[in-house]
């Protein structure tokens, strides 16, 4: 019985989902070997768990606490780790990231009753065989345990903010303010080792299997026109300040030119974006960029690259591709989640009664089972209508708003036991519209089972995204300033530009997006024609035209974002989850409180003054 | 004799130098494969360079310029690459980072008479074995040439500012404000490829043999108390700044209380040392940490590291280990350069009566041969004597200045056939100057061959650091405040603070510095008592006195300077050689002029004026 009860403690530390969120990793090499999870193949397995890495090479530990098993009966071991409980002056269960020994005392010289939970202690011990009867199946070191031979303290805890049980987890904030305990968790673990040996995999695909070169690029630099605000940082120089890149987009290309072409990095952007949610101030991108090479070969490569290295299944590639206007028209968004399929039909010709379709009609069909919607539901649709300022006509009204052979005609579209929702309108505000409630029908429709949902993640490329989108002052662009026109569309540069397609492509996972790229345009010519269409002053990007100039071969690249990556393939609920040290939403250190007041010499030193 | 000439161009591009280079690598078994480097066992060989790296996937090329070989020999090819020279419409030299194939036109159809050099061609041909006579046995596809079927001219080169020449190369300035063009230069290309190869080697032993997760953490953060100068990052919050980190060491000794305690990360480092010679803003370290470890761990672990991942040959394991008192007794400085052997000898008890030392005394003995020092050397040592204000009393001048049974005694301490120069004074002063002039005499020694210089490298530890020195407002840290005292001096810590050693040690190559570390503080109040005596405000680093006392292993940990040690591994002149991009002297850079001055519209959103 008392044995019985610590083994709930363990039970608790080790949750199911651990296990789920593991056991499907095809290229784990490295990290399944010493994660934390009790996978339960290794339970029922006499054999030593033969471990590639020495884990224990540079420590006085001889083995990690989820190491030990039955054929190390007898033998003298040294482990090292946290209190993880204890009871009785008889029983202590060690923990180390690597899982949980449980040792005890058989005489009464030693005493750990008034050690406190999570105090580190070092454990000299004889490996012991438990009783049949005290087997615990659940944990991987549950046939043995150590008995102590020496205990030593190395370094006493005080009372820890809270207890390290999977099912009593504090609130994030909690968390935050005391991450150095958070990470304790082993969900926590996992995902930062998960996302070690994502890279690290990434890193072998890239460098041993095809001969990319790694470099480093700064981080300290001139603005790059256009994008997301850049932070500044003030130089001892009057006035002068760097800007801390958003992307090494300016230096890839230039490696371009320089003849590195076969570049990666694994590196750390900034974008001062604190008041969007869910964005970090900084954050990590893998930036790909390669010479000779064309939108194809770009997706093939990353097709290949997550296929590789990912921690889930994922389809065999190609990926699905399809192209922004499809994206549109279909799901109203260009990061649409296709674990589900609702898609939108096109009506407009119902509505139009020449060629040219001046008033856009989409209809969202979806199973007729759903019934009438609550008013809840309602309420939103009404909210997002008014937000997009199309006209949407539910399934409940339509016979009240359309004529009845419309309705026919509609209802012919779309198919028997469908209900449908109608909006019209200029078509992007349409489609969006309806992209928007296309997502809160399908939770809905989820709630009640009316749809299934395919839990295997599954890739998405959007392609053929305009060039240019309409501004305030102009024409924008739609990826960056450096994007090539596609060659078809070529001719409409200057008479349609809104019409030109660029040679841009995104990459989405269940609705998020989590790469993108382009074809570079590497003619300096067409790089500043591009730059005057936009608006943008050239001067400041000399050196870059420079290099175009110089013998620039042909280019394109990827940036794909880790963070969420490693979010997706943990399943984990944040991207803060898998940062070692997020910052808070509003972009705050929860430990350090930085961002902090700065020193008078400080101020001195960079030349300047607060503005209150 | 039109290939003669042809090929001269050839020689003078692929230096012998480069070749010398990289020969010894023992690690780079990704790099060697697709080096620039003409490899002469590769150009006896007729055998295809058999690659593990499929270096043309996601490309349009079907070979890189230094890959064909006879066995090609009718092969249909697309090349792509730079136009390095060419010769009366009939031979095209094309370049690219592997290397240099010879092309040439067999017909008046194809005109690359107008294609400036350093111009992007796509050339499609026939592999065809070059005339006996005609075999360039320097050039690794010298046995082959390929006959153009169809040229594609896919970027025109603009006049460019210097030539790619190695015996012809630019100053740095002019290489630096065309850093893209610089890169292309084989010597460039390789230190690029060895700097990502050795990081590479470097993770897989942490990784793959030892299993270190390496974990990304923040470089937005609080000002560290202590250390170099921080660079300021406003944010829209008024009058609050981040700090850009000069360091992880607080992230992991953080993530060591966590739980992650086999850490490593290739972390970008932020200093404001603009003034210093040599440094850059940002740079590159291997940050390293473990739990449960002490120093002999730690060591061990770089001597194995370096050992297998370093590009030249290293002596066997383990790296030779002194104390800080016998490098500054013996070498006058704690970054001795211990390539050739000349060491000091300690002569204090031939001026002291008593035991007690007041006096400090040494000699630098070295060979008689060099005869009298010319009036450069002495007014050198002049100098040196004057600025650490002791007395030094040269060879020449030891009959005027000594006593004669003084001058015999000191002979019979260095020994018949040296001559010696003698330093007296404060002992730390007297060190550091014949430190000094031990470097003065070494390269005039060198200079008259009557010094054997040991080519290889010979790392060295240095241990026993002192833990506090005396700075203007009292004890000053060493190392930085988180490091151990050596338990052997712990009684000292009260009564006698400079004579406490700490668990410190650096590790020096040829006179630099390229890494340090130390064992961590890893209790709370010890922590604590420390900062209070270095005078530092506590309260700023609550949160990582909070992780101490949460349960925190004991730890050591090291960082290597990457830039530095590369460069070392590359023969390199500088630092800036072997980063992409560097910063120049003054900390700008040379390409986009940055810093530069930032917008009123900045200034409002960050709330900060500047100070002329």
């Amino acid at each position: 019985m008392l044995r019985r009860k610590l083994f709930n403690s363990i039970d608790l530390f080790y949750g199911i989902r651990n296990i789920q969120r593991l056991s499907s990793g095809r290229f784990l090499t490295y990290k399944l070997k010493h994660t934390l999870v009790v996978n339960k193949r290794e339970i029922d397995n006499e054999k030593e768990i033969k471990n590639s890495q020495d884990i224990n090479a540079f420590t006085y530990r001889t083995h990690t606490c989820g190491e030990l098993r039955p054929m190390h009966n007898g033998k003298s071991v040294t482990l090292c780790g946290w209190v993880q409980y204890q009871r009785m002056s008889k029983f202590l269960l060690l923990r180390d990231s690597y899982g949980v020994t449980q040792c005890i005392v058989n005489n009464n010289q030693i005493n750990f009753n008034d050690v406190p939970l999570e105090s580190i202690v070092k454990i000299n011990g004889t490996v012991s065989l438990r009783p049949t009867n005290m087997i615990n199946s659940k944990m991987s070191t549950g046939k043995i345990e150590v008995v102590i031979d020496k205990l030593e303290v190395l370094n006493v805890a005080d009372k820890v903010p809270f207890n390290l049980r999977v099912h009593q987890k504090p609130k994030e904030q909690l968390r935050m303010q005391h991450r150095y305990l958070d990470i304790r968790f082993p969900d926590m673990q996992n995902k930062l080792r998960t996302r070690s040996s994502m890279l690290h995999n990434m890193r072998k695909f890239l460098i041993e299997t095809y001969g990319f070169v790694e470099v480093e690029t700064p981080t300290l630099f001139c603005r790059t026109p256009g994008g997301a605000r850049e932070f500044v940082v003030p130089t001892h120089y009057p006035g002068l300040f760097y800007s801390l890149v958003q992307s090494p987009q300016q230096f890839k290309q230039m490696l371009m030119a320089g003849g590195v072409d076969r570049y990666f990095q694994v590196a750390r952007c900034y974008r001062d974006e604190t008041t969007r949610p869910d964005r970090q101030p900084e954050f990590t991108q893998l930036d790909i960029e390669i010479s000779f090479t064309n939108l194809d070969h770009i997706i093939k490569m990353i097709d290949q690259l997550l296929y590789e290295t990912f921690t889930k299944p994922l389809p065999n590639p190609p990926f699905k591709r399809i192209t922004y206007t499809e994206a549109i028209e279909n799901y109203g968004t260009d990061k649409p989640d296709i674990s589900y399929d609702l898609r939108f039909k096109n009506v407009s010709h119902l509505f139009n009664n020449n060629d040219e379709a001046i008033l856009s009609a989409f209809v969202l069909p979806y199973p007729a089972e759903l019934g009438k919607l609550s008013s809840k539901y309602k309420d939103k649709i009404k909210e997002l209508k008014q937000k997009n300022n199309v006209r949407v006509i539910l399934n409940e009204n339509v016979s009240k708003e359309l004529s009845n052979d419309m309705k026919c005609q509609i209802q012919s579209i779309v198919g028997e036991n469908k209900a449908f929702i109608l909006a019209l309108g200029d078509k992007e505000k349409v489609c969006t519209c309806l992209g928007e409630i296309r997502q809160q029908i399908a939770v809905l429709l989820q709630s009640k089972e009316l749809i299934e949902i395919n839990k295997d993640i599954e890739p998405l490329w959007i392609v053929d995204f305009p060039l240019f989108t309409e501004g305030d002052n102009g024409l924008e662009t739609c990826h960056h300033p450096f994007t090539a026109p596609h060659p078809e569309d070529f001719h409409m540069l200057d008479s349609e530009p809104l019409k030109v397609r660029a040679l841009a492509y995104d990459i989405v996972m269940n609705g998020n997006e989590i790469g993108g790229g382009s074809v570079r345009v590497h003619n300096a010519d067409l790089q500043e024609k591009l730059l005057r269409m936009l608006n943008i002053d050239a001067s400041k990007l000399m050196h870059f035209i420079n290099a175009l100039r110089s013998g620039c071969p042909p280019h394109a690249g990827i940036a794909l974002g880790i963070d969420r990556l490693i979010t997706i393939a943990c399943d984990a609920d944040s991207i803060r989850d898998v940062i070692a040290f997020p910052k808070s939403h509003e972009g705050k250190d929860p430990l350090s409180g930085a961002p902090n007041v700065i020193t008078e010499d400080d101020k001195k030193y960079y030349h300047i003054n607060i503005v209150k």
